[in-house]
């Protein structure tokens, strides 16, 4: 298969992977939407480019929509689907199917959204831990063990819903009576998140490369892919014995 | 042991888990610095007040800190040592090497915030989490697929610095050169956070009770005891087979 034309004729869901550009996505979604059999749904990897962008004027517009998968997109099961405001339902449901089917977990975004849930979750996330570096509070490293050994071994396989319904005894509204105001306090009033830019990105650099040198990222990337497999392994067996 | 001065006596180390009230705590610690041997480190569970609130006025203020775990305390590794300003730096110490001997993974704040770490990331997650629901974005299970089958699975062993440090060729300050304006243009302007009360709460608590039954939470907290204590089994055997 060299042409997009050859790769898209006979297809029954068409995954467009190409470079985060929209005039990119523009172009080989015209191509994909002439040269695709009619029912075929078209989606795109796209991370942060919303679907009405690229999709607007193409013929089978309602077949367009977003499945962002996560890095690594080999072994991470969510995706997130994305429909832009002329997604059809059916197109949505094609593919939570196909996602399903090959072993995926989709999510559905009921609308289009900067950003998408996924990296805006991460991204609330990971500007607390930049402001609280920059305030000097505690080290990148130690923020690293609050979640990896703390927050994030319960939302490893309830997510943070599931999470706070267990921690307290009447489920999500008792905790969130009687934590809410608390919690709503460390983030009122909104405060300037920190810029990921010069000297405070410098010092992040350096403290990683002390625990993992430079060059070795691409080894690391390999530890990161082995680990992820085992944990997947594991998740398995665990939903088996234990329940999901 | 029936009173503080029997406990206290003869104790290295105190871990105070009283109610969360200012009075309460400062009674206590009052009892406990006049009953403890003069070297011991008096340690609380506090999860929101910090250290200076209930200890300033005490002779031994030196050696009081908070060391808040992490819900279940009895499975959860991460640990939180918030000293006062005048907690001695011998004191965090003594407190981070007991909480390694006994298996936790303690980390270390330079000073106190309100909220502490492990709070503040959490509320930060869980507060963008509120304001999808709220706006109709996705559904609260499709939140805890975000977390739970994609961003969770991920941190739960390398935290969320080490995650963006392996999420770019060249580490975290490439990582940040590439995405960090468009992860910040999600959280700014900085939006009014949504409150937990309310319609909006009990839609959320409706759509757990679905998948959990009100009735059942005590049991289902059970079954994620059981999943922690399976995964902290399986991280143990992967550190050993793939590494740290």
């Amino acid at each position: 298969v060299r042409t997009i034309e050859e790769a898209a004729a006979g297809a029954s869901f068409v995954q467009e992977s190409g470079p985060e550009k929209l005039e990119i996505k523009k172009d080989l979604f015209a191509k994909l939407d002439a040269a695709a059999p009619q029912d075929a749904v078209l989606a795109s990897s796209s991370s942060a480019i919303t679907p009405s962008q690229f999709t607007e004027n193409l013929k089978g517009r309602g077949r367009c929509l977003v499945n962002h998968p996560i890095n690594p997109p080999y072994l991470v099961p969510a995706v997130e689907l994305v429909p832009s405001p002329w997604t059809t339902p059916a197109t949505v449901e094609n593919a939570r199917k196909t996602m399903i089917a090959i072993g995926q977990a989709p999510m559905i975004l009921k609308k289009e959204i900067d950003g998408f849930v996924v990296n805006r979750l991460q991204s609330a996330l990971l500007h607390e831990a930049f402001n609280l570096y920059e305030a000097g509070v505690c080290s990148v490293e130690d923020i690293d063990i609050a979640v990896g050994k703390g927050l994030g071994l319960r939302w490893s396989f309830m997510g943070p819903f599931e999470t706070i319904d267990l921690n307290a005894p009447g489920g999500v509204a008792d905790y969130a009576a009687r934590y809410g105001a608390a919690l709503r306090n460390m983030v009122t009033p909104p405060k300037e998140p920190a810029r990921w830019e010069g000297a405070l990105v410098q010092k992040i650099e350096a403290e990683r490369d002390r625990r993992v040198k430079r060059g070795d990222l691409g080894k690391r990337q390999v530890w990161r892919d082995r680990r992820l497999m085992a944990l997947l392994r594991h998740f398995a067996q665990a939903e088996k014995d234990i329940g999901t």
